[in-house]
């Protein structure tokens, strides 16, 4: 019996496999974005314990913005797992990082749900290709990694392993980004995805420094938060970069700023600009602004960094937050 | 004659030396922070190009908040660079990024001005104690390095060369953290100082993925403005990490999370987490909270995470910006 792939925009009912911090934030996600979840965890109390964290974080998702149709009431708990495969038209898996058992466990995923349900895990440091390994139709496994909790951060990555099929991870991203989610379409499998890889890459040289005695953990953090993390939270690093090159963007950047990639100003070497990258860089950058010039990039940047440091500002004041 | 430095408080003249992006960035800053800022720059038309700057600009100097006196009329340009280092009760210079030129750029500086006035560089690529090593009286020489531009970021560094006196460079860090910038200062020199080496290890990583094709700049861009980025405009990388150790804040996160530094997830391998580094982090993670609790931590996240969005939702719908 096959059934076709319902469009991502009919998926009615999200499948939520394990209540931990992220499979519990994600199913607070889904019922914010106006979805039937129903949910499977057979930890005693899980059920008691999820009910509990959409009570308490209801006020945070309408903060956020419910959809149309958002209800605490539509979360269910399946009766056994062959009843939630049966009944749902996606699965997201956030289950602990065990390969043998997350591998045993989407062969009876694989199993025990119709052909044409996507099977989607939330892990950050395994790779599909492996998860896969032991389903009989693994076309249709995908990873979509979130950033923690994901009804609150919007960024997630959609990858599939060797043998999942082009159209399932396709869907997947079109699911998750008419859901609520930013998401990276990865073309191919690379530990740590993209975001975490970024993050770590700040989080290693700081461990440095502060490993070397060449600054403080304070002065990391004031580095960050009053200096570009204020700019990266209006647009990320490629498009911070190519606005130090006015209306000359990404180009005239590289070409001004290139020879500072040889200094020491890292402890991680910077790949060799070649013709090939800095033609990457640029025709990526221009093709990542959505046809937006340079001006038009500076004053939303402009007048985001004013709100955003409003916004901070009465917060702390109303709290008594000396910062 | 000595003149003994006034309390930083006490400043009333601000010498500006340079009026390109940066010196007219603090050019206005001094301005919005109610200073008398007195200029020199020799350059045909600096005058009449920084008075239609601040003219421009004075409107996001009101919405980013004026200190009582701001007034753009307070801005003088000097007749010469003598009656300008007699004039001033610290000067800022933000010249061209060559070491030769502004070697001597300081010994006529040290000539010219009172022996317990600060003289402080902008520079970002070169170290004091090179820059200062022509002065008769390098005591009173340091650095403070700027974000761009000066007036919207808060965050600088502040730190000596050599020859500097601890005194000056004290001075120089409650001037400026005095007047609107929150500044780390540093016990020693760091090629790239801190925030641009946080930030070249971003930008390197990032490079190295678009050379071997495993994301888009588009991605990039992406996983950080809707991923961490939206985080690190409220509180630093470290904060962010401790947060994932819940209530056991950093020492807990290291204890979990400290195997994921042996995994390839940037090309930047980290530092052996040692029981030194990790007593570094930990101490230095709760020396730099205040005395605030994990959880008025993660309520200062949450709600401003909420906001911020709401800020950047609003503005982006107001502007048809489709992201």
């Amino acid at each position: 019996m096959t059934t076709q792939r319902p469009h991502p925009e009919d998926v009615q009912t999200v499948g939520i496999l394990g209540t931990g911090v992220i499979g519990g934030a994600w199913a607070l996600h889904f019922l914010r974005m106006g979805k039937d979840v129903l949910v499977w965890d057979s930890a005693p109390g899980a059920e008691q314990r999820l009910r509990e964290k959409v009570a308490e974080k209801w006020s945070v998702l309408e903060q956020l913005g419910l959809r149309e149709g958002a209800d605490p009431a539509r979360l269910r708990f399946a009766a056994s797992l062959e009843s939630f495969c049966q009944n749902v038209d996606i699965i997201q898996e956030s289950t602990p990082e065990h390969l043998p058992e997350k591998q045993a466990l989407f062969a009876q995923l694989d199993a025990l749900t119709p052909d044409h349900v996507v099977i989607s895990s939330s892990t950050s440091g395994l790779l599909m290709t492996d998860i896969q390994q032991d389903c009989a139709n693994p076309g249709r496994t995908v990873v979509c990694h979130p950033f923690n909790p994901p009804y609150m951060i919007p960024f997630c990555e959609v990858v599939g392993g060797e043998q999942s099929d082009d159209a399932a991870v396709d869907w997947a991203a079109e699911f998750f980004q008419l859901n609520g989610k930013q998401v990276a379409r990865m073309e191919r499998e690379l530990p740590g995805f993209i975001g975490n890889r970024l993050q770590d890459a700040i989080w290693r040289e700081a461990l440095h420094m502060v490993d070397n005695g060449e600054c403080s953990v304070a002065d990391i953090d004031k580095a960050i938060a009053y200096g570009p993390g204020l700019r990266w939270a209006i647009m990320g690093p490629c498009a911070n970069m190519a606005l130090c090159g006015g209306e000359g963007g990404m180009q005239r950047m590289l070409d001004h700023f290139g020879p500072s990639l040889k200094e020491p100003w890292t402890r991680l070497e910077a790949p060799e600009l070649t013709e090939s990258l800095y033609r990457d860089m640029v025709d990526g950058f221009n093709a990542s602004t959505g046809g937006r010039s340079m001006a038009q990039l500076a004053e939303e940047l402009d007048d985001c960094l004013i709100r955003i440091q409003q916004v901070l500002r009465e917060y702390r004041d109303s709290h008594g937050i000396e910062r």
